[in-house]
């Protein structure tokens, strides 16, 4: 697929979204629940957050997807996402994880793995430190304190990819995606984004939305990068720090013209 | 009471909390806490959020008002808005109620029956389906799924506020509040409220504080959605998107004039 | 050390952080967690939320600083702060702790003062009355109730600060800062840092930032608040309320001069 025909992806992704109005169900950190749905409301998707283990079944089968974040985890959190995340697979509902610290503890990366390894989960998006620490033991791939260049990266991504059996999404100044046989690269995006908490969570809570649209997990997120990127670039251009930025964001989101996404677009194959 | 009139009885209100700055005391969910507390704060009240069992009594013992919302629940937070609204009562300190997702899951629907039951709630708020899910067996209510007309929403309304004996609020682009005997509508408000997350539950939280400088809850609840919807209207005039439209809420909110509020509140009795 | 060369180290400080990116480490409340990051991402530092008794040491070993927040205060949430604490004070990570509503329920006075008895604690900030609810039985500090003047809040201070060996930090039009020996005022900030909520949590989290490249609790404090303060300044006359003034606080922070910080910075010594 070309660079052009995924703009083209974005938008008619974006435009269902609006359409349908998809349930997105967020098990997810304190920290950015309130700006993540936000954006999913602006995306035009419908939020909604719940973790308690009575509920978490009933509500994932009402939804398009399922975003599980372990940003201020605990035990009882991990539970419930396994809770939710077994319905999700039983019901076919995507799912979407953010590994938020692996790599950091032991209590981060040991449950980011136990998720992997009981759930299908359809796509993992994270910084590559985050991502390369869910390697398994006996991965032929290179832990990220050996890798020294862009190179590196893609391979030791590509290689886990098909390991995991899932999709990578490893986001930074270019994002890179990959399944373990296509590689796509985002060049969307903006500086600001890092001075915003938040922004990667809620780049996976995106490719949630689009996820309930689109069951290319490669494509879809892609596309949802892409479209949160150029969000990010279009909300710079009228901000003044962060704080306006993050606002200008959110606003950027929700007034994004589909065909200007179709033609902002930058997916790289 | 005329149209008027209720629009005077908004501006007092809104005076007497800004002259008296109740505290509030609110058991709410993890994603609105930031904003609901901000909004408060911009009313001119004192927002308090605490849920541990140790404390919730001593706390409610000092507020005007508590408000209690069940967007992220699970069994323990349920159990200190039990308690909190225990003492609540014997304190004659109001409570208001936002049911939200009641009526989606079990837990939901069950947790804010067991609320209603156990406490005596000033004043429930919510969207049709939160707020006709509340019926208990043998109601003579209809349910949500079978009313297809605005009037068939309002006897429904009607006979559920009679049959909890509290006043309720169905919020939308109309808002309606009865207690049973009277009916009244609010129509102030801007459709960008609904592409930021926890208007609904702020909308909850302000009610709290006009419960606490005026004790007829039909008159509170209304004068409230009228405020929060009129600065919903002046906020929309300068924005760009939800992102911009949530911050000049705020603004809007802080520095509402008492006699435009008299003059552009539209509530119809 | 005179008020221009406090501006000076204010601007160093600012500075260091800028270039060395610290780890802050928050124990903190749901309701600011969000702007709590976004602010020491504004000032250059790097935020986590980690509170999983399982995570909190290991999480403190990499950080500069750790903030103790008892804002929405549960006892498992306190175990988990003294969990980090001590693991901070074997490690020579510096704490500050934020005992908010301490003195208005006892659960928050008594788990104010078991962190500040079973840790060392470089700096406590809290208003008036949350911190001389601080006084063990027996100290010679009057209690809040008895202080009619700013006289004798400082000289409240000044006797428990020696007390209970910190350094204390009591925020209002005119913050004050003492260790017991030294009293250092700063006269930076504006009125509507009152109308958002958190911006307490947030001066406690940033002078967190400031302990991790000053050792000097009282010059750490002092500059710390100096900068926030006159980041307040700044944002409030961009600002139509506390909804704008909340967001131009964040480009403040983020955009602030080290020259206008060194010249505007208002500490008395």
């Amino acid at each position: 697929m070309t660079d052009q025909k995924l703009g083209q992806r974005a938008a008619e992704n974006l435009k269902a979204i609006r359409a349908k109005k998809p349930l997105i169900h967020n098990i997810t950190n304190y920290v950015v629940m309130n700006y993540t749905a936000n954006a999913l409301l602006a995306c035009g998707a419908s939020p909604v957050m719940a973790h308690a283990p009575e509920e978490v079944e009933e509500m994932v089968s009402f939804a398009g997807a399922l975003v599980l974040n372990i940003g201020t985890l605990t035990k009882a959190w991990v539970d419930a996402m396994l809770i939710a995340g077994k319905k999700a697979n039983k019901l076919n509902v995507p799912i979407v994880l953010d590994p938020v610290g692996s790599g950091a503890t032991r209590l981060r990366t040991e449950s980011a793995k136990q998720l992997i390894n009981e759930l299908s989960v359809s796509v993992i998006r994270g910084n590559a430190s985050e991502v390369l620490s869910l390697a398994r033991e006996g991965s032929r791939t290179k832990g990220v304190d050996s890798i020294h260049s862009v190179e590196e990266a893609e391979n030791a991504a590509l290689v886990l990819a098909k390991e995991l059996n899932t999709t990578l999404a490893i986001t930074g100044p270019i994002d890179l995606i990959t399944d373990g046989e296509r590689i796509f690269r985002v060049l969307n995006g903006h500086e600001l984004m890092g001075f915003v908490t938040g922004t990667g969570c809620t780049a996976t809570a995106l490719i949630g939305a689009f996820l309930s649209v689109d069951r290319d997990p490669v494509s879809a997120t892609a596309t949802a990068l892409a479209y949160f990127g150029l969000a990010g670039e279009i909300g710079a251009a009228v901000s003044k720090g962060p704080g306006s930025f993050q606002i200008a964001l959110l606003d950027a989101l929700f007034g994004m013209d589909e065909k200007i996404l179709s033609n902002g677009a930058k997916i790289e194959v």
